[in-house]
């Protein structure tokens, strides 16, 4: 019986993102686990830049500075 | 000291039904546990149909096949 | 697709009082949302009372005063 | 590895006020952890008062009857 | 700055299960989303079987039942 | 109306610390947005070391590696 809840900042995440985010992460779930995926709920819930808070700073603040969450090549 | 989260998809609830929600949980929590209601709060949580997922699939593909959560009568 | 949280101090609820939380809210949410409750998930969660705070006390410092949230008469 | 969510009603909050909850937070939150900074994230979650319940009642219902949560002077 | 929570029943999750989890999903996330692994947290949340209701029940009532929420084949 | 929830890896946090951490965080919170300290409710929850994941491993693997979560001095 899984419940996955995923937070993460309102940035643009599109539509097909979102569903490869539930495909992927009910994929690893009921994989690992051997769950049955019709007992397993994926809630995405997108927090405005002014609501998340890191290192102290307001992620909107962050933004303004040039500062991202971008993967490091 | 009783809180409740109630997610559901935004799908049309009303306020007089968010109305009945509050009323109808706080009750049997209080009576359940025979704690003041002074110190419940229930907070409810609507999440767009793009960001749930269930069984692997972004609620709203499942409502643009016609599948929906409706109780069986 | 409802899914609930309820967050309570660990104060001694017994199994019989959770079987009854979980049917009764589930009875109140599938009636009012008319949702399937094979689609219904409750999750109750017990937090210990040093790990509650209420008006900027520790749970546990208000008991030790003698201070409840048991239900007015 | 602090995480800290704070629900509250959604009722004007500013950005000058959501960037002191965030750095006062994290202040406390690092402060008696000891905890780095850089890995203690803040989320500010603001909730509809349709969508808030309080002693039963939904929190719209209460301000209109002039109940507020301001504190007590 | 993604966090994702895992709720599940605890039934047994090894530590190496635990560690696939934490591994697969944050894959996931990161590649979807092109996120900083090193701003990725998840938490998995462990819930006696005694604590999670589904369809109006138990699960600890469930599974005495001989009802499991394992993978069909 | 605010409700708090603290997420933290248990490794030795205190009663002390503890009530430090209701106390600090009430007090932020209900001084920023002048909200009633008998309407805020903070609940801190702790996390086994083996599921906290970050930067895709285990905090248990981490702190075994020698990593800590320590303020830098």
């Amino acid at each position: 019986m899984p419940y996955i809840k995923i937070e993460l900042t309102r940035e643009g995440v599109s539509r097909e993102q979102k569903r490869e985010l539930i495909a992927g992460v009910t994929n690893v779930i009921t994989n690992v686990l051997n769950k049955d995926p019709k007992l397993t709920h994926v809630v995405i819930s997108e927090i405005d830049t002014d609501n998340w808070g890191f290192d102290g700073e307001q992620v909107s603040d962050l933004r303004e500075k040039g500062i991202t969450a971008d993967k490091k090549n």
